[in-house]
């Protein structure tokens, strides 16, 4: 398996709610700046898969631990779970940097689509694209809730 | 089975990403509102569930179709889908107003779990409160991705 | 004097930040949809002051009182303090419904400029819109920081 | 004058609204966040004038060009521009860090009084407090609209 895409993503005080955690919704937030990152990355010089546009079509997250706001960002795995003719899906890990700790405060999975904005239509994977996401696909999200 | 709780959740027009569409992540925020709303309205006048903690232990939302800011709210239907010994699951289904027209924006389900914050542990759901959660349970969240 | 526009804006809970009140900066959220509510309101049936663009300059708000949430939505009084050749100026207080209370929680103001996207430069106040916003002028805000 | 503080506050792609830029109030998230750090910074390791509690009392802020989302953080200087009894005033320049460019996106102030939470009163800025804001004194922001 290739290493995950690795983002250090900042918290910000706002980011918790009025029990003093980083609120479950804002979680998701942090995912969203590690695709906007990681995506992008992944693109390198080649043609991008973002160009046109890419749409989120489902997510699951679950926490593993309370989050409290501080100055050092939280480190966003990222790999690809899955790759099919009209998107792509990802997998995430959040957890501490090396050097902050080893807490994994939550595991999630997004399910994304490529869709063309102009035409109003999903739109076809490329067969280029196709090729670099599948260089950076990881394992199944190890999801507990779905053993309930 | 019972009718789900409805809750009509304003939008905000900071709701909007620079799609121009609600965005993702606050559908979510949408959700915790109905939340919100809805566990106080059947906690009713008893003993209330949410006396001592809850948590969010999951989500998993699933997009159906694009949501642009407007005035009228939208309508939360929640219902419980799952109930057992530390706590309990919530579908929901965040659509039109009945006078405003018939779309489904997404469909979604949170896990929940209650927790003393005093002792810093998970704790039994009271015998009182499965009684309220049976009376308000429902179907299963009909996703759409479980089944690719 | 003109009465000002009364919007009625609803809090969510996640306005509010880990001391457990609605903070500040969601304040200026509050008045973003009050804005987006009244002007439209304003602008009625003729040729919209909204249909070019409009940027906010500044804005000044003072904190009267802390606000916590509640499912009843906050009275935010709107009026106008200021027309000028390139925009307005807006003056603001955020207080309880009559039938909530009568508790002043912020007096704030906004310059807005009007914008032509499209040629990216300023542009005039259509004498239409003068009209509007001249039947909605009202007092000076009262901000006591001023005095200082 | 001494330097002002530097902090660099890294963006988020959900900063930007409907129009593609960082909305307005998104800028007073920044600011918040710049003070978390600075006043932290400021305290060292002496009695923290951040051990009571501190509101904010009132902001203002002038937008001076629009600022879109981008890898790089903007950069926060920030500085005090006036010190009294019950608290003290903090300006602020929101540009590009250096390396970026030199473009300045907003100036802006807040006001800050000390409160005692536990009594519900504000509280005197300790001796030893004043001390350390007054080495960080700095000029009045350069409002314009001020000189309307």
């Amino acid at each position: 398996m290739p290493e995950p895409f690795v983002a250090l993503v900042p918290l910000r005080w706002s980011d918790m709610d009025a029990y003093g955690h980083v609120n479950n919704v804002q979680y998701l937030r942090l995912l969203e700046d590690a695709r906007v990152v990681g995506l992008d990355s992944w693109a390198g010089d080649g043609p991008s898969m973002l160009e046109g546009g890419i749409v989120v079509s489902w997510h699951s997250i679950e926490y593993r631990a309370p989050l409290t706001y501080r100055p050092a960002p939280v480190r966003v795995d990222m790999w690809v779970t899955r790759t099919h003719g009209a998107g792509f899906d990802l997998g995430y890990r959040v957890l501490d940097p090396e050097d902050v700790g080893d807490t994994v405060y939550a595991v999630a999975e997004t399910g994304l689509v490529l869709y063309d904005f102009a035409a109003a239509r999903p739109r076809r994977l490329p067969a280029d694209a196709r090729g670099t996401l599948e260089a950076h696909a990881g394992d199944p999200v190890p999801f507990r809730w779905r053993d309930r």
